[in-house]
């Protein structure tokens, strides 16, 4: 991440707030060189790139002006009506041909779950990874079972601590990656039969848990600007035996909505007034765009009815499959699933992330992550405005790296699914994210690689998809 | 593990099995140097140790003598007499209660289901895991996902061949350990309320998983000696809507037992006539003590029927957590379930084994811990005989490191694991091993660490608390 590119962001942000008026000329060179105490080169490299992510304008001697349309507000209509009824689900063969689809390699990649791998340090790890494992105590490799690594283990607890979300080190349970943290949590909580309560749109692999579990969905609303549907999420609870939720409160998947802290605290409070748990989805909280980590739905927590889980999967080492739960008092309960059903996290993987954690400076790397997924927002967020029809609507998430696309609603997105891969450009479409395949006219895109020409071209290929899907319907 | 130790092992061997019967006179010094290509310092070694282990004994001027009472084959008599009905099981609680017991430091590992990890090369495999990390390319991170990493497949499916059964690669699953791949194949196979034959006494983990999932456990006796009742298989075939199996043929936990070549064969046949699945879990496999693997189940399927899982945590890197399943015509739906689940295993881990089994000499480890393991054995069946009642039996396997103690009936294995524990030596009560909790008088203990004083003294220590408990019954 360069300098003029967080210049930009920045700049950009007060741009599309609003804060900044349309048509209105920007500081000057010199004042802007002050505020941000950075050289001339670098703000105008900085304007080159507002000019081309569409947010700025140059007038011959006079300067740079917001130019039209680059604060726009872009509204989001999409949510279902109401709650929907509870029922079975099945929606793994979906998302297997899609995912499977997406595996060609050469593949434009914005169908991806995660972020661009060179955006790790993965090197730096590997060096932490060799020199953690030379050190293991034999005996641990047989006796490290769940919890897990205990040095891991209390690097979180403080991470929780640095949060102002103190967690003991006792109920830090360390998994293979967010994902069994997140099984292993509802099969704590659940009987085959029970009803769970999940986002919709949602992640695909509550759905998936659900399905394998035999349990049944009750799908609450999700607004793509201000989260989940507190009112239908009520009702739920009213109507329908709900015996655990699974929440994404920060950056959610796949609208990219976070729960502001006032809707959070009311979650909780509601949840705990019918006494039912929350598996907290938080593996996106670290990638914020705003200075400070969104708390979590956890830290409104007086009764232990959330278990919040995370990983290093999306922020670090996609592949080590290291995540984690605080379990509170659920913790015995998963200790001993994990026990039965993986045993452990893989031993080296959690000693080379807890000796990164001490060592590596994870801070440090991931205040340029945060900078580089907020420049290729930008830079995503001008390319659909580019090449996209003018009636496509799209999210603006404060953190993660999913924007969530609602296109007129005569396109099926599982069309522009088909069309797209035969032109090598993946991406997730809207029905893989509900139990009842909605959200047919919704689409994903994954902005966690660095911005390079061939991401560009797949958007103005996806515009003249769209155009001619449009085409064929009208 | 030195010369004289593995030739003490192959001459106790010759002498248990009653080649050279009791009273008849050892071969001279030089026949024994000339036949086995060794010293004489390494024969007079050898001799010590067979004296120690109560197999010889030296008349003077004339000799070495097999000593009375060497070669008598132990019998065992417990099995229970029909197939147990089909049953809800609920054994966790007792298997985590006797768990976290044994997890108190400096204890006397007896009830571990780990042999020691000296017996590992641990710091050749940490060599093997930094090299490997340091060529991971980054991309794999995100897109290594099931079935996992391709070399190491390779090399999987290369062993495979190499025992003459040979399996494609692309039927062969990366999991979390063994565990997990067992777990998927339940998963894979079975709806809550199936039946599930298991083996009884059987490995705890299979009635842990059918307890989890809502299944319900129809329990096959195995006999210590000879294995799996295939009359009583076929019976339970016959009288239960049996879905799936989940055996283990070569020195199962706990007995120590290995099917016959000809009973595997009739296994396969009996389960095709009916159409059920085999989970084979055979991950002891690779630590017989006789020249060759004994061959799976796997080696005599026909049809498709079997799901060999097999694991590195009991040969080369128990903390590593890698195992799989060569899984045949289930291979997508557990593929699917390890995506749905845990996604993939470590990364690293998967490159680091691979590059192991390709550089590391997985072979000549392999022969080191077996030589080491026989004769750990040799010196376990020693310390029992010495220090034991004469009433106590116990099983002879072929290979692994658990042997099966069958106690006088009237006493209770779990108020000796009680009392055990508190003289600092953990072993495995019988009712561990049962859905019924059965098996009050029996013991599972492991003989997987390099032989010393600490463990020779906890055998003395459990044969004085033997002497106790009958006395208290008398």
């Amino acid at each position: 991440m360069k300098r003029y590119e967080t210049l930009a962001s920045t700049m950009a942000d007060e741009i599309r707030s609003g804060h900044v008026p349309v048509g209105s000329r920007l500081p000057s060179l010199r004042q802007i060189m002050a505020q941000h105490g950075v050289s001339q080169s670098t703000v105008f490299r900085a304007y080159y790139l507002l000019e081309e992510w569409g947010l700025i304008r140059a007038r011959e001697r006079s300067g740079y002006y917001v130019a039209p349309g680059a604060s726009v507000p872009v509204p989001l209509s999409a949510r279902p009506a109401s709650v929907a009824e509870s029922a079975k689900v099945d929606i793994s063969e979906l998302v297997f041909s899609v995912l499977e689809a997406a595996k060609q390699p050469g593949i434009v990649p914005l169908g991806s779950a995660f972020p661009a791998p060179q955006l790790f340090p993965l090197p730096r790890l590997a060096k932490s990874l060799a020199h953690a494992t030379r050190l293991i105590n034999p005996w641990n490799t047989v006796v490290d079972l769940p919890p897990g690594n205990e040095q891991l283990r209390r690097q979180i607890s403080l991470r929780y601590m640095a949060m102002g979300i103190p967690q003991p080190i006792e109920g830090i349970v360390i998994t293979s990656g967010a994902l069994e943290a997140l099984n292993l949590c509802l099969m704590a909580v659940t009987r085959p039969g029970d009803v769970v309560a999940v986002e919709s749109p949602g992640f695909y692999a509550a759905l998936q848990a659900i399905e394998r579990l035999d349990l049944r969905a009750v799908e609450i609303p999700v607004d793509p600007a201000s989260g989940l549907d507190l009112a239908a999420l009520e009702e739920a609870l009213k109507t329908h035996p709900v015996r655990a939720c699974w929440f994404m409160t920060n950056f959610q998947n796949p609208t990219g909505a976070t729960l502001s802290p006032a809707k959070k605290q009311a979650l909780v409070e509601l949840l705990g007034q019918h006494d039912v748990p929350l598996i907290e989805d938080d593996v996106y909280g670290e990638l914020h765009f705003q200075p400070d980590y969104p708390l979590p739905a956890l830290a409104f927590d007086t009764r232990g009815l959330v278990m919040h889980c995370s990983s290093f999967s999306k922020t670090l080492a996609p592949g080590y499959r290291i995540g984690w739960v605080s379990a509170g008092r659920f913790t015995d309960r998963i200790q001993r699933l994990k026990l039965m059903t993986t045993l452990s996290a893989s031993i080296p993987a959690q000693a080379g992330i807890a000796d990164y954690l001490q060592h590596g400076g994870y801070d440090k790397h991931l205040r340029k992550v945060r900078s580089a997924l907020r420049a290729q927002l930008h830079a995503m967020d001008a390319a659909l405005a580019r090449w996209l029809p003018p009636d496509v609507r799209w999210s603006r998430p404060e953190g993660g790296y999913f924007v969530w696309l609602e296109l007129p609603e005569a396109i099926d997105a599982m069309d522009l699914h088909r069309l797209a891969i035969a032109r090598g450009i993946s991406l997730a479409p809207g029905p893989i994210f509900s139990a009842r395949h909605a959200y047919r006219h919704c689409v994903r895109l994954n902005f966690g690689h660095p911005w390079a020409p061939p991401i560009e071209n797949a958007i103005r290929t996806l515009g003249e998809l769209l155009s001619e899907l449009s085409a064929r319907r009208a």
